[in-house]
């Protein structure tokens, strides 16, 4: 079995190292998930409170996928050095709002040839990392970008024992420059072949419908979420006649947006219908009709990342964007401030602001030549 | 027993006569009260759908206080002339959205001596009244005023079927000039004995607290109106600690346009003492505290008059005279918007506008000159 042996043999000459940095739920089930696919894992998390217990089990539980059982962790750390020495691929995996934080301090200690993905990038998240790396003067020569999720549905149960619910079918993944994405898809073909090139950046940012199915029925459901304790279905309750014809005008707001800027992204029905073959008249009849939002419970108070992420790095950045083209997003804009008075915090000058994108002062062309 | 024979003669040389205008559950509580209290009454209401099943049954069943019994109604007709001639005082008992048409209506038919009373006049009722009769050049020496809100706690079970639930112990009434008051509530003391004089018609105007309880916590329940048709405890489920938050920023801003105004009115805290001896720290707190909140429902729908009124007859009007005065009303305005959007209609160009109000161009001094 020559030719065999051969094969095995290539397998591990190409085999690749990776850091995953978060351990929440999305770190855990993908460190785990990647050793049980036989590679080389680090899992980093900025807290001692959540590496301790994960570290002391030496791994992590994964269920819910055929590649059930434990995954022993090469590296469990909180040392963000030692977690991305060595590694290939650097998969952040942590809420959006983290993402600068982790370019600051990776920026002094990435290595020519690595690549980092933000998993996902929400909006602006590789535009923001770059900005950073260039800032603190990061000359290393990598390879960045972002998907347009999670890969998993997925939950931990307690620390080290994970639940993958579903795996995505589709994966976008978008690079700065845009070439960059071929290779990086490449790389990670064998444990995500999932993985589809998004045209660049930008058409990555504005798909990010969290910003348009978050924040909006959220703070229209306040109530129903104090009173509760979130104890409703979010989609299928929550997402009602009329907040389903505001989710409707957010939307066609991130279309206008997206048409001044020349780009073409689904529009949020159309999505429902690709990812989910949703059938219906209006939004709310169609989220009536996907079976996988029918156990999904609204959050269990206001203060969520359905407002403290998709409202800084989803909405504001999709408006940042609109002025960078003039186009108006009078709902975008109500939104925001009607979140930050809840929040009593200020999520535009907290959000992904034209600067903090590091794209401040271009014009449209400006722009698309840069994400190119 | 001749001294009991003058007084009551005396008390049939100054039978007042009642017109009644509007025949929804205020209109026919009022005028059945009012007949059992034994004054002739006329009650009008623009549609023939209204008017005709209270006119076949010839009066109206009023149950829930001491009156108790069917009240026959001396005229019930969709005439205006016909109803409010020979009134001495007409009570206005429509939503104030209605207001301006029957100033429309009225000014070519109002006699010398008679008494308008808008039971509620919102915000700003009395002076949109005078300024439609201004405009409309309506000379006859009138009063007019407006209490603060309706004399019961009612319901209509049916055409012709009232219940009273309960009376306010004390109903503040704002005429303009202001003096006026005095001479309306000696002439309604009768039926009437909770009147009491308000100093002016803004000071009444200010203290809508409709405007303050109804159309945000409505908004950030949206979701939980239309999931439920509104089957939830309004105030007592409906009002959550972040929401009562916001009611007080709202009432802050209120409080704000008052003292720039030179009033002074009750805070919201303060009326809910007064009223109720509510007790707590916060208002989602003292809202709980009060038995009387406890079985009241959510309205059935999102477009009910806890916005379609308290917004362009209330918030409207309050954002209008902080202009005035330079105030800045953030939460007040956010308030407008999103209910505009909600509804798909402009409540601030529906709304009473300075403009609307007769008073556009005015400053403060002017103001209160002309109020006094």
């Amino acid at each position: 079995m020559i030719f065999n042996d051969f094969v095995e043999e290539e397998k591990n000459m190409k085999k690749v190292n990776y850091a995953v940095l978060g351990a929440g739920n999305g770190g855990q089930c993908v460190s785990a998930y990647l050793k049980l696919k036989g590679y080389e894992v680090s899992l980093y998390d900025r807290y001692e409170s959540v590496i301790e217990p994960i570290k002391e089990k030496g791994g992590i539980d994964l269920k819910g996928v055929s590649l059930n059982g434990f995954a022993r962790i090469d590296n469990i750390t909180t040392d963000i050095k030692q977690a991305v020495e060595g590694a290939d691929v650097i998969l952040v995996v942590l809420p959006a709002f983290a993402h600068e934080y982790i370019a600051e301090i990776l920026s002094p200690i990435l290595k020519d040839g690595q690549i980092v993905v933000l998993c996902p990038g929400s909006t602006g998240g590789v535009l923001e990392f770059k900005r950073v790396l260039k800032g603190k003067n990061c000359n290393s020569n990598i390879k960045l970008a972002e998907t347009n999720s999670l890969f998993y549905a997925c939950r931990v149960v307690a620390p080290g024992d994970a639940v993958i619910g579903g795996i995505k079918g589709i994966m976008p993944i978008a690079a700065l420059p845009s070439s960059d994405a071929d290779e990086i898809i490449d790389i990670m073909r064998d444990p995500y072949p999932q993985l589809v090139k998004e045209e660049n950046v930008l058409v990555s940012d504005m798909s990010n419908m969290n910003a348009v199915i978050h924040p909006l029925p959220v703070l229209l459901n306040t109530g129903w979420i104090e009173a509760t304790n979130g104890n409703f279905k979010y989609y299928y309750d929550g997402i009602t006649p009329t907040i389903g014809k505001l989710i409707e005008g957010i939307d066609s707001e991130r279309m206008e947006i997206c048409r001044a800027l020349g780009i073409k992204v689904k529009s949020f029905k159309e999505s429902m219908y690709a990812y989910y073959r949703a059938q219906g008249e209006s939004i709310c009849e169609m989220v009536r009709n996907v079976d996988a939002y029918k156990i999904v419970n609204a959050p269990g108070k206001i203060e969520s990342r359905l407002l403290t992420e998709d409202v800084p790095m989803g909405l504001v950045p999709m408006t940042e964007l609109a002025k960078l083209v003039k186009v108006k997003t009078p709902l975008m804009d109500m939104t925001i401030e009607l979140a930050s008075t809840l929040l009593e915090r200020d999520l535009k000058a907290d959000g992904r602001t034209l600067e903090k994108l590091g794209i401040k002062g271009m014009d449209r062309e400006g722009l698309l030549n840069y994400i190119r």
